[in-house]
């Protein structure tokens, strides 16, 4: 999105997140300085222009107004009441086209229903979707819906499909992903009636190389580009995979504390681990991304510090400038009559 | 069960399985000889036999003909078509009072089929459901329905809470297990309606001890005893955990090996991380438990060698001898009329 010439930049919700504003303030000054990300800050003047003074950045990065936040705790309810909140302000600077895309470290499902409200749904999408970029090798494999829509009916994993292959292309320049439905077998007829159905109309969706069923085993295999899913079965499988990768290293940690022998091991590893655990890191992709609005919503985690509010908007700034609103409108527009079924 | 003063035997499907029949014969002979659990051999006379005289066991377990199997790629359908298979006769003699429960590692798809085909639902059990005891300290989780009923109602997770309590009661000796609901957010209203409507009615369920809401990342948390959602969800969640503490260890080789000093350091922790991915292996653990019929059926994993086969043979002996089905039976009879909706 071009504004008077210049990229417009990336609208930072300064209030969101356990560590706001400090961390965010921060993770703003690294994607200005260390990555050229134009970034605005959307919060509470005083606070982020103290915060701003303690970098010497309040000439490098504008801030707009919010005087109301929603807390941690607020789910979708308060984004109605709370028009003003710096996450509905800084959807309204993508609105307005005065900022190219958000990102915020607030509550995801504060960030989904403000979204929702404020961006609204892009043409012919029925319903938005979240998507996650897992740490396949050699690259990321995308899970959606993880969690913005918990009741799909059939023809949204198609949308999803959709979102998911313009998200692989656009974020991580994939050329004609394959697509797979997250089911409980590899036969076409395992699953429930939500996964048959989906199945038979990914089947005869042109634009979709859909490559079958995958199952759970098969997230982090990088067997597909994308996979599919409602937003309740995504959200479980997600949390499901990072509290397993988390267990696995915590045992290990203990196994390795457990003998000194072991511990003599475990201090020649240690870097190598860090390393590991580096990569595993979602913080380190960005975050999960709210797609199928008529603007792009970066969900950072809400734990995130500088480094990964840095990264975050890196996200959003190469989402919007690779046109993700417009190529899922293309290909939901593409689709043809007979298999549209909103 | 008792059949004139003897403990009725488990009935082991020896068809069933990628091993079978040689391993799954072995791991007779060892539940036999180590654990003193009474077994009889479901299958082909001539090749068990053939397997047990080479363990010189000729004697010692019984066989019961059934001169067809399902392979391992034959799924609910032809569970219809074979009512001679091993699986259908080792049903069969727990019907008919000949053995106190089942172990088969064949398909699981065949062996639920099969199952609600020959043993039947137990008197008002509206669905079975498949249990698995999770690795977690210092006590299993037990998480269900990992597959049984992918579109399940709400009542019936009530019902399967029920299942869960008895499993944990009668398979781990907890006491008043504490049960939880497999969502998407700790607050009650967060989840697909299905957990929504569960919700409310396993707070209004007596003889359960309900905790509320559980996640993806408390599965290996040890939070509650018992972990309720619908066979899709579970299915999936438990392969994603398989998945990802294999690719986490996957990952942990990977790394260990990349360098010769922290190659060093993976020799001397060998021992101990074998100790760890045998702690983590589900074979240990006896395989998942079909409930809700007229006799239980263990479902040892499809790539069970001798020692899994004898753990599996060991559970379904328990789980007899502590009465899980009469227990189950008396759970859902007790459910006060106001709070039945089968």
């Amino acid at each position: 999105m071009q504004s008077g010439g210049r990229v417009a930049p990336v609208a930072l919700d300064a209030m969101g997140g356990d560590n706001a504003p400090g961390e965010i303030v921060a993770g703003a000054v690294q994607a200005v300085r260390e990555r050229g990300i134009p970034v605005v800050l959307v919060g509470q003047p005083r606070l982020l222009h103290q915060a701003l003074s303690e970098h010497d950045a309040v000439s490098e990065i504008p801030i707009v107004r919010a005087e109301e936040a929603l807390a941690m705790d607020e789910g979708a309810l308060a984004s109605l009441r709370r028009p003003r909140s710096s996450i509905a302000i800084a959807c309204h600077l993508v609105r307005r086209g005065d900022a190219a895309s958000v990102v915020s470290a607030g509550s995801t499902a504060g960030i989904v229903a403000t979204g929702r409200l404020r961006l609204r749904g892009q043409q012919g999408v029925v319903r938005p979707a979240i998507a996650v970029a897992l740490p396949t090798r050699p690259t990321p494999t995308v899970l959606l819906d993880a969690g913005a829509t918990a009741d799909a009916k059939p023809e949204m994993l198609v949308q999803f499909a959709h979102l998911g292959v313009a998200y692989a292309e656009a974020a991580l320049d994939l050329r004609s992903p394959r697509v797979g439905l997250l089911t409980i077998g590899a036969e076409a007829e395992k699953g429930n009636k939500l996964a048959k159905r989906a199945h038979e109309l990914l089947v005869a969706t042109p634009g979709i190389d859909f490559t079958g069923n995958v199952e759970g085993h098969d997230l982090l295999a990088g067997k597909v580009d994308v996979v599919v899913t409602d937003g309740f079965t995504g959200n479980v499988a997600l949390k499901t995979l990072e509290g397993s990768v988390r267990y696995a290293f915590g045992q290990l940690r203990e196994t390795i504390g457990e003998s000194r022998v072991a511990r003599i091991g475990g201090l020649l590893q240690r870097a190598r681990l860090r390393e590991l655990s580096d990569r595993l890191d979602p913080e380190a992709h960005g975050g999960a991304v709210l797609l199928g609005l008529n603007g792009t919503v970066v969900i950072a985690h809400g734990s995130s510090k500088a480094k990964g509010i840095a990264a975050a908007c890196e996200l959003a700034a190469r989402l919007a400038a690779q046109g993700i609103v417009t190529r899922i409108g293309e290909r939901i527009a593409s689709t043809p009559k007979s298999h549209r079924l909103w």
